[in-house]
């Protein structure tokens, strides 16, 4: 009879035969792109903590809810966001449909390739981008939109498909954290419905349990065929506070790990912390540059600086992608599909 | 070795004895409280067909969404949504604290007993009467204050509680599909927060697979502890054409399967059935004025017309409480718990 070693390295072999294997495969270590260290060592006691019936601080299954962000938490968000690189895209796209742009701002100056300029506008601009490429199709065809610039679009700087910039730390520790039975969710101030259609392919989470920022929708019977329109009117931001907001609204109880990397998840950090019984707060710091992207305090997009001065005082886990993080990336052989 | 008929049957006895068992044990038949009949068989041949592996119809478990209305068609709903008798309720209660309502419509009429007169200010009397009852305190604060309120109230016609005014027929249902590989949802024009105190313990709902309508909530810190306080101000109308909104919002897929009771669901079924592959909407028909309440085309509550109408042409099962239903209510001493 083969051991249990044994029988996991054959099937870790024929997974990395395969393609499409969603998560790494188990070993004794749950978590081997983690270094050991403080960060690993508060995950790892955490999850025993919760699980072991009979402990302190035990939680039933149904309660273990973890949340985690998304741009700069579970994949890459530099040079910057990328649903705004895919809004970029789509206006290059959508251009010739619209040969009034060359006159009106920001699409004039997108399109001369001048972004500086664009987004010299502020707020309205980037509104006016959001909605001219987010809105006016059905949900489904955007889904269909969203799945086909992920399947044939690179990254700028690492020229990789987006889907393959996900950290492989953060794919582990969801898987672990499904095995150990908690219920992993995500909360975006991204769009809910650009995150949806890949989220589960890539990292095992189903669209009911994605929560995100989202325009208005409308039902419409069309040719007997009914639809939900995409309206150029924003329904719900889901940053900062509004991400306790968005938590309450959609998943109806607090969760008990959450996961960030920016100010902008201050809030769901705070807010999962409060709770009574045991809560485990973690941030991602961007402090590899050779890996990935090394950015806090000062960064425009994912900007990091009350979080690091409070995470101390209110025990919150600051990981390091340079000392925490074995791998960043997964391995090429182990690039996801988008479906 | 005791039969496997006489083991299910040694545990449904014990299950009888013991306070809390949260579902019918499964015999052979699970659906017991329904009877024989084209309503059962459509439900049982669907459940077949989209869980055989190999099947033309087969749909993997990821996408087996069933959604279910809640008034009239998972508990009842008259003489008027239980939600507006809690309403009502909370009313009396707070009246000493505001004696200004006393000279105040609509509150000075309810305080007098005169439902009608309170009503006859229309919707904007219906919205004071929900502010007044439903915003102004925590989250937390909200949940305890139906929970109490369901522990403690009895229904005016029946004298139960309202959480024994379930259906058992669809508390089996549920278990059925869930047994099956479905996630269940409420989708319910009724308020998302009044639902989640409770749902988990009485139909194995748990507060992230139910969708609702709501009001605004606003993150505050108030010394040192974050509280997310509800506003009197509407957030989304979960009802009608905005249940597929919802649906959208909070799911993020189409069901496969929808069930509900009023023309409310039937943007609910329309956006259901009209989907690619297997899909079942149903009809709960209320024509049991002996062991229920008997309305339909001209009720105010729960009203079922265009339903009614389109039902056979568009494929759906109407379900007669009537004749497919062998018990409406679970019987005295399998009560739930509301946690």
């Amino acid at each position: 009879m083969t051991s249990r070693r044994g029988f996991l390295a054959a099937v870790a072999a024929a997974c990395t035969l395969l393609a499409g294997c969603a998560v790494p495969v188990r070993s004794t270590d749950p978590l081997p792109s983690w270094n050991e260290g403080a960060a690993k060592q508060s995950i790892v006691a955490f999850v025993a903590e919760v699980t072991r019936d009979g402990a302190a601080g035990y939680v039933p299954a149904a309660e273990r809810i973890a949340v985690f962000d998304n741009d700069g938490t579970l994949w890459s968000e530099q040079p910057v966001y990328f649903q705004m690189l895919f809004a970029l895209d789509r206006i290059q796209a959508l251009a010739p449909q619209h040969p009034e742009w060359r006159a009106q701002e920001p699409f004039a100056s997108l399109l001369k390739g001048d972004l500086a300029g664009a987004l010299a506008g502020g707020e309205p601009a980037i509104a006016q981008i959001v909605m001219a490429t987010h809105a006016g199709m059905t949900t489904e065809e955007f889904a269909q939109i969203v799945k086909d610039w992920l399947a044939t679009s690179r990254h700028p700087v690492t020229k990789r498909p987006y889907t393959a910039m996900v950290y492989q730390p953060m794919l582990e520790l969801l898987a672990y954290l499904r095995a150990s039975g908690f219920k992993t969710f995500i909360v975006s101030g991204g769009g809910i419905e650009f995150m949806r259609p890949w989220t589960e392919g890539v990292y095992g989470i189903p669209p009911e349990q994605v929560v995100g920022s989202s325009i208005k929708t409308k039902y419409e019977v069309r040719d007997g065929q009914p639809v939900l329109v995409r309206l150029p009117e924003l329904n719900f931001i889901d940053d900062k506070a509004g991400k306790p907001v968005g938590i309450n609204q959609h998943i109806g109880r607090r969760p008990i790990l959450a996961f960030g990397n920016s100010d902008g998840d201050f809030e769901m950090l705070e807010w999962t912390t409060a709770g009574t019984g045991p809560r485990l707060g973690l941030i991602v710091h961007h402090d590899d540059a050779a890996r990935e992207f090394a950015y806090d305090r000062d960064s425009h997009i994912g900007r990091l600086d009350r979080g690091l001065d409070e995470a101390s005082p209110r025990g919150w886990v600051v990981v390091s992608m340079k000392d925490d993080w074995r791998a960043v990336y997964p391995p090429s052989t182990g690039l996801h599909a988008t479906n």
